[in-house]
């Protein structure tokens, strides 16, 4: 029994924070948790992030999302941040708990620094490529859950959510190319990211998000939808 | 005028950072500050380091160096947290100060990696070159002072000195495989990299490294040895 990765991804404001915690209660209220777990297929739930899924991980988010500092963070360094953050999580958390077959629900990852390095700060895409494969050692999601809004509806929507962090206060246009990036990335990987329109009101967003995860249980597990929902 | 960058290099306990404080003042008491400036060779002298170079830089240098930590540093987000400390030192400084004309005395860059983590913790040396041609974006030193050490004796210098960091405290065989590292980069780039033998007295490796400062100076500016000196 290995486990699966399974990735939130989208621009400030989709809803993917939100909706992996939906799906973390879901997988319990519904059964499915339960049922993966007496047929073998799993053997627990776990919830992380990036950056910050460690508690090294913790400390490199804070120097990237603290809005005051003295010195501008260098593309770069900013690149090479993300990438420990990531290196740390894949082989001090991702990894292990794959092992132990454990399904993890992630809020965002490599696809995160394609669309907001790559796409909106405009660093060479073959150097993200290679820092990527260096940092994840070749890991890559089961499946990506890209959450697609509007860049400026999400931006709102972070805005009436209050106090802005270093990436939310970069402008419209910055979301409006990590945006494009997302939209390339689902067309090249067909496959691996699913779309869910994340314009719809939560519940409903929730519910594609869900007919999505029993089509792939089925596909990895042979399982159905438990029958207390049916 | 382009400025000329100069890394001391070398194990534990070698002495390079109080002979890179040396140099800087005997650059001033010899004269030979002013007479590159007077010449226009160069317009200032700049003193540095790496981890810790930067305000970014010294935030990371404390990931890296407290030796509390309940989780255990992965060695691939160790390696990219120092390729990030030094993206944002030489695109945040080293490339602005030599820009200016800066003489630039650094302690540590680029040969510390290959000898800390490719030979000291066994990661891949291409992957180590990799990283680093990212993180300086090809600058290199102009000239690199190797304080070349048996690394039992820097070893038992530092513990005289007291309170011992988390590289510090790794074992001796962990120093030995350092030295092994530092040797082998001096053989591969005699051109660069000038060796200091670290094991005399501190005035008399002083008197070596401002001997191999002033054959360089001699041979970037064409400049020869101060009068009130000779």
């Amino acid at each position: 029994m290995r486990g699966k990765l399974i990735v939130f991804e989208g621009v400030e404001g989709c809803g993917k924070t939100t909706q992996l915690r939906r799906s973390q209660q879901w997988l319990v209220d519904s059964g499915w948790q339960a049922l993966l777990q007496t047929k073998d297929c799993l053997q627990q739930i776990a919830v992380t992030r990036e950056p910050g899924g460690t508690e090294l991980g913790l400390k490199v988010r804070q120097l990237l999302l603290e809005p005051s500092t003295a010195e501008a963070i260098e593309s770069r360094a900013e690149l090479l941040l993300y990438a420990a953050d990531r290196a740390q999580h894949v082989d001090g958390y991702l990894h292990p708990y794959l092992l132990q077959g454990a399904l993890i629900l992630c809020d965002r990852y490599t696809d995160s620094t394609i669309a907001y390095q790559g796409y909106g700060r405009g660093i060479d895409l073959n150097l993200i490529a290679q820092l990527n494969h260096i940092a994840t050692n070749g890991l890559e999601s089961d499946l990506t859950l890209w959450l697609d809004l509007d860049a400026a509806t999400g931006l709102a929507r972070t805005q009436r959510r209050g106090a802005a962090d270093r990436i939310e206060q970069a402008d419209l246009s910055f979301h409006q190319r990590v945006q494009q990036g997302f939209t390339a990335l689902a067309q090249q990987h067909p496959q691996r990211i699913a779309r869910i329109d994340a314009s719809l009101r939560e519940a409903e967003v929730a519910q594609q998000i869900q007919t999505v995860l029993e089509q792939h249980f089925a596909e990895w597990y042979g399982v159905e939808r438990p029958k207390d929902e049916g």
